[in-house]
């Protein structure tokens, strides 16, 4: 089973490469938090059983691209509907863009094949 | 007290936008999972109350550029003597770069002030 984390950044904001950056780590940071946040629960949360199968890895990340906010959002809901573990970012508006707009989509770390079943046709970035 | 975030990114290497953002979002994970895994210790560890601090604010990300292998160890070295949560990537070589590439540093979360000694002279990337 490979396990991994995708990424899912917006392209029509046309933010810069140092900016994307930091939105993809907003991302990463955000869901290695859930995942501890999760760690301690009763069963076992799939969040924390796929994040530490996933460290005794290369811990892939895979960073692909969306055109529209829409497209975000549908991804969104697809990945939550599946119990796969999801956040949305949304940029605090201090540099290049406005307040809380939603700049990418995080999933997992978590199965492939669950993943791929709902952002296998986007491209990488 | 501000606290942030610091990523130092090589451009020599010529990375694509992606490849950056996959590099980035593994320092802030790891970066994550250090003040996480450090939350436990007695007396507090500095990474945790930074960490914790820090999320109560917008955990801001500031990336930065490098244009050395040299140049980012010197970073790592200064961090790492200041006591500061320090992390460095090394690239799986799946794709573009050889396996175990350096490709850049994360730093904190940290008051600013600490970071600010050590990569002030960066530009953002």
């Amino acid at each position: 089973m490979t396990i991994k984390q995708v990424i899912v950044v917006r392209t029509d904001l046309e933010m810069g490469k140092g900016k994307i950056a930091g939105q993809v780590g907003h991302a990463a940071h955000l869901l290695t938090a859930a995942a501890y946040e999760s760690a301690e629960s009763t069963p076992p949360s799939n969040a924390w059983i796929w994040y530490d199968e996933w460290m005794k890895t290369l811990y892939r990340k895979v960073v692909l691209k969306a055109d529209s906010e829409a497209e975000l959002f549908r991804i969104f809901g697809d990945a939550t509907k599946a119990g796969l573990p999801t956040i949305v970012v949304h940029d605090a508006g201090l540099t290049q863009l406005k307040s809380n707009t939603v700049t990418c989509v995080g999933i997992g770390p978590c199965p492939g094949e669950l993943i791929d079943a709902i952002t296998g046709n986007l491209k990488l970035l």
